[in-house]
């Protein structure tokens, strides 16, 4: 906690949704930022007359909240955005893997991710947790603009040309190079059970164990998935995991979309996180994975966007929303995953999924000043009874008036103010042009 | 058509999606406006050529297409939004009824009313179909305000005085005075066949018959009411309305989200609509319903929000992407319900359900003037490969650049053009605020 009498920040007047153990909210509160964190949070009154602050921020007509965590995207796959849809898998990753063998290049994948980062920061994300190529050049990307990043080496036998003793080299390299850095979290990442070896999964396993980070990996997002890891292992790519000893409290599973009952059990009991992608689910035609269940036997659970090309953007409020939806949909239960839930798994079950949750999730003092503003005087927010119900089920991206990372603003007034977005927008334009006309 | 020389205005330069039977898009293409309606639709070289406007707008990196249609909702439920979530229908409609037999009264039904139509316009819908109490009054709102509706007088015995000699006859005064109407399209509701008696939904029939008008009510929309009206009739609500003779082509259904596919073939063989309200039929945990079988089956679906208290906003590009989203999920195959075909239901769907579709659906000379220009430019929008994909998949409310209805812009530079909304917004928070204190 710092002092009391000097601050950098005073962003005051607001309803303030703190996310904290005791949920609290603060009508009309404050927060105060000192050195990237925040060190006041609470009613108004009582934080103006406990700081000197070098600025002020009235936050009248808005919410203060911690900014969203994305817990799992492609960021760079902006640049292929809308470019195979309504197709079935294989068709999609004929379209797809080509051109990102040929495109992908360093070069675009930083071109790619900083519009991704454009999209997720004026859209009031924050965080997002990535699993691209080129990560060590989207880890500086996401530096330069100031964005909360979680990625790491990304192990897929098929496509890297490396032994697989030097990828665990590799692997800790990276999480040595970025452990302390303010903005990047570095992590351990394969593509998933039935894209890789074991041998590559017990590297990545020794990696993610020597260096302490998360270890997070596709998961039975598939009902083929299942049945061929099955048919070929015996075993579900849950139990593959578990088997292996993949399964703990420092692990993340994306998707978890096709799970028995004794699975969500084994996930409970290991501690390991899921994030839920229900646009993707849906749109790929995977199903709707059993987030009811896996929060009721106490599994935590993050959202994320996937990449957009399978979404076809980085709208947290949409995928928030849709996960609160599908639940009481599916279960024909209005009270199944209700609104403050689904706001807690965007938020905090985000930075515990990316055991981030000491520095972020939640405006707590003494933690990084990771927080939005989001607008309540739109018509499509007008009017209020509850701020949680409208953040989840009346909000959108658009009605995001800051986002601050790390004490930082880098959205304000419609604008960006550490991204060239107009260049950044015609460079990716350029590059489609190109794919189009060469492809 | 009119003459090709002098028209109202040209909005050219833009990518134009017609929606017309050969679902044509010019890339680079213009449409122009004369008396309230489309009189050129076309390559912009040819439509510059053939004609002198009075004014121009450059819809450079916009699509120019046909405005949204709402098909279902409960516009001034606005007042409401937010005020009873994540709860079961029974405690839900002892919250909401006693509100709104109190504070519906015909001054905030405008109110309400007014809001609802700031924020469709705001998102590129340019008409809906409404019902509500004091539709007289929200007639005359949406004539004030520019916006076309669909609504007319709505049977819920419970709750009228009338008698239902007298319910026939105003059915028939309403139609009578807006059957001429550029903007209201009257119609005949009944609220559902579990809330009135048979007597009402036969004076309902007739004033349909004899008026012309198309006929809408709520139909299975959960399992409970199904398995009521069996218990009750001995038959679901589709073939209770069948047996009273009240399935034909200008009967629009909403909900139907229980279906045997027995219904589905008799709404097929009728001609009868149905209206898809997802976002809602999740958040009440109705369920999902069948689109993909109704369409196979050759029925007409439109697309709604429902009213706000089940949404809780009224954007249709939400509705949209989850309507085809939905369908994929749980028929495990992404082909299902593509791009086109969603787009199809949001615009033409609606049109016909509405039986407005001579008038408005589609970019097709002599066709009322109701439509809207998309940004390609923003970020969620970059870059662009299929601008079908891209408008179901990636667009949102906040894209939208200009929406007109009726040859007349109502939004504009982020600006509504016939609505104050800052007064209309304060007047509802007002209201707002004095039923929180009383209740």
């Amino acid at each position: 906690m710092c002092a009391v009498e000097n601050v950098d920040l005073l962003i005051s007047g607001g309803i303030v949704v703190t996310m904290d153990p005791q949920e609290r909210i603060f009508p009309n509160g404050a927060v105060a930022v000192r050195d990237s964190k925040l060190c006041r949070v609470g009613p108004r009154e009582e934080v103006e007359k406990a700081v000197h602050p070098k600025k002020v921020i009235d936050a009248s007509g808005t919410v203060i909240m911690p900014g969203l965590v994305n817990a799992h995207t492609h960021a760079a796959m902006t640049l292929f955005r809308g470019l195979a849809d309504d197709i079935p898998l294989k068709p999609w990753l004929e379209k797809i893997w080509p051109l990102e063998l040929k495109y992908a290049t360093a070069q675009n994948v930083v071109l790619g991710s900083k519009l991704a980062f454009a999209e997720m920061i004026r859209g009031g994300t924050t965080t997002a947790a990535d699993m691209y190529w080129h990560f060590y050049e989207s880890a500086e990307a996401a530096k330069q603009v100031g964005f909360r990043l979680f990625t790491g080496t990304v192990a897929l036998d098929a496509m890297d040309g490396e032994t697989t003793q030097s990828l665990g080299k590799n692997m800790r390299a990276f999480v040595d190079l970025y452990k302390d850095d303010p903005l990047i979290c570095p992590s351990i990442q394969v593509h998933g059970t039935y894209t890789v070896s074991k041998e590559t999964l017990l590297v990545a396993k020794s990696a993610a164990r020597e260096s302490g980070v998360v270890f997070t990996t596709h998961a039975s997002e598939t009902r083929q998935e299942v049945e061929e890891m099955i048919a070929q292992h015996g075993m579900t790519p849950i139990e593959y995991l578990d088997e292996i000893g993949l399964l703990n409290s420092k692990t993340l599973l994306a998707h978890c979309v096709h799970l028995k009952d004794k699975e969500i059990s084994l996930l409970a009991q290991k501690g390991t996180s899921v994030v839920h992608c229900p646009t993707s689910n849906l749109k790929l035609g995977s199903g709707i994975a059993r987030i009811s269940d896996l929060l009721k036997a106490g599994v935590n659970v993050a959202i994320g966007t996937d990449g957009v090309a399978s979404n076809n953007d980085l709208n947290m409020w949409e995928e928030m929303r849709l996960a609160a939806l599908l639940q009481k949909g599916i279960h024909f239960d209005p009270t199944v995953l209700p609104a403050g839930q689904a706001l807690k798994m965007a938020t905090l079950g985000g930075a515990k999924a990316l055991n981030l949750q000491d520095k972020i999730g939640s405006l707590i003092p003494g933690k990084r000043a990771d927080l939005i503003q989001v607008d309540l005087n739109t018509s499509n927010m007008t009017p209020v009874y509850d701020v949680i119900s409208h953040l989840v089920y009346a909000a959108n991206a658009s009605d995001v008036r800051m986002t601050m990372i790390n004490g930082e603003i880098l959205y304000q007034n419609q604008k960006l103010l550490t991204i060239d977005e107009e260049e950044i927008k015609s460079q990716v334009r350029k590059l489609s042009e190109e794919m189009l006309q060469k492809d």
